[in-house]
């Protein structure tokens, strides 16, 4: 049974119910005890009103997302993603986020280069890394369902992110997201070597069937991930930070109240996680 | 340049518009060398009248879709698909295919225990093998994309089919599906290892953006697998077969007459493959 007090809800999870302001207010409201917040819904809010959000209603942030995305055509759009990725690091560190989740893009327009895509990727964390290690800000690489490969995200197991990881060194870790690695064969192995690296915990659902590859994810319980038997591998490799539902789905969450939403974390999180 | 005489194409991909009868009918007047049955048609046509369809013709069947589905709730009804096997391993043999492919199965109704149907997996190729072996009939795994773990398939990469592999022994390999494992990072180097023991190879494309988990397959060409750069790879590790197209879509190849669909597989096999 998973502890109250480490539940984080990421805001995507009531992103059509919460502008950023409203989601703080609501989880708080419910005494959740984190909330993993969005960039484009920070633009909106702005980001000292943010920060002075957070902490005036004694919020954690369990993780900023995100940024990455890293792989362009050209070197110019790299550059303008690098530097972008430099100013999340700075609006990290102004949350006191428990760390910068990357999502590290996928395939530049027209490229089937996946090989290349991931050279990229690498060439431009380590160029993002050493601000972040000066900010105290931890890059957590999320590795991505293989599913998002092309468009999303060409880290797309924990076995490749912490090889990224090996070669960057300090500063860098994981995000486990069970809905991108709880098919993974070798999950087990790859969270034990993951320990001490392990910077967020996503947990959520896989629906059968699965109607959009996107945003038809359920809610803990509905779906068939072992979610006991992750949770503890994790809290085996010595996690024991905020864990943090994300939910995206369009059909049926984002439909629903709020507050309903809420509250059904709440309880799916303690009989499911 | 893929050399013509290697095409085989996947009856699935032309499901809607032809009987088996019809599918050997067109391909072989099209001038293609091979086909791919699915057990369902057959089932249709009867095999002795299959096997005298395909020898007629001159057609090389490059593969029997599909035995495996093992894992289940109860030990009456994995019994059920070992002997469904079996009879698969007798119809690949009567049809002299160039192997049975495996497609593992995915989670038993009710359960969340990924680990179990894996090892139902082993345990049930364990009893088949034998029988596929004194038929001369190469068993191929095909590990099928991690989007289908849950419903259709638990083994997700090529390491995991080569560790089966490796445990079961003689007579077992694989079927590389470009469609399944493109986004593997570690693809290069299990190619290389399934040396000697790849069965088939299955071309298609991933399409951006893909609109159904199943049934939204690309023609070679439309996507952003870089087609050549594995062929290469499994030409690399020896295989010379029968190289096979196989494409589900519902709203676009299943849609058109079959005439044009075989002529655009003819075209896009020599200049994207």
């Amino acid at each position: 049974m998973a502890d109250p007090a480490r539940l984080s809800i990421n805001q995507a999870t009531t992103r059509e119910q919460h502008s950023l302001a409203d989601a703080i207010k609501a989880y708080a409201e419910h005494g959740v005890a984190g909330i993993s917040i969005w960039r484009d819904k920070l633009a909106e809010c702005g980001l000292d009103e943010a920060v002075e959000l957070v902490r005036g209603h004694g919020l954690r942030v369990s993780g900023l997302c995100r940024a990455g995305q890293f792989p362009a055509a050209d070197a110019a759009e790299r550059q303008r993603r690098i530097d972008d990725n430099r100013l999340a690091v700075a609006q990290a560190a102004a949350l006191d986020a428990d760390c910068l989740v990357i999502v590290a893009g996928g395939l530049p327009e027209g490229s089937k280069d996946i090989v290349g895509a991931r050279e990229m990727i690498r060439d431009a964390l380590g160029q993002v890394l050493p601000e972040a290690r000066a900010a105290g800000v931890p890059l957590a690489i999320e590795p991505l369902h293989p599913m998002y490969a092309a468009d999303r995200c060409a880290v797309n197991t924990l076995a490749q992110a912490l090889d990224l990881c090996d070669e960057l060194g300090e500063g860098i870790g994981v995000a486990v997201d069970v809905y991108h690695v709880w098919w993974d064969p070798d999950l087990d192995a790859q969270i034990r070597r993951a320990a001490g690296r392990i910077h967020a915990y996503h947990v959520c659902d896989w629906l059968v069937p699965t109607r959009d590859l996107l945003l038809d994810r359920g809610m803990m319980g509905d779906g068939v991930i072992d979610l006991k038997a992750i949770s503890a591998m994790v809290a085996g490799a010595g996690y024991d930070g905020l864990i943090e539902v994300e939910i995206f789905s369009a059909e049926n969450w984002w439909k629903r109240p709020g507050d309903e939403v809420i509250e059904t974390c709440k309880r799916r999180f303690q009989d499911c996680v």
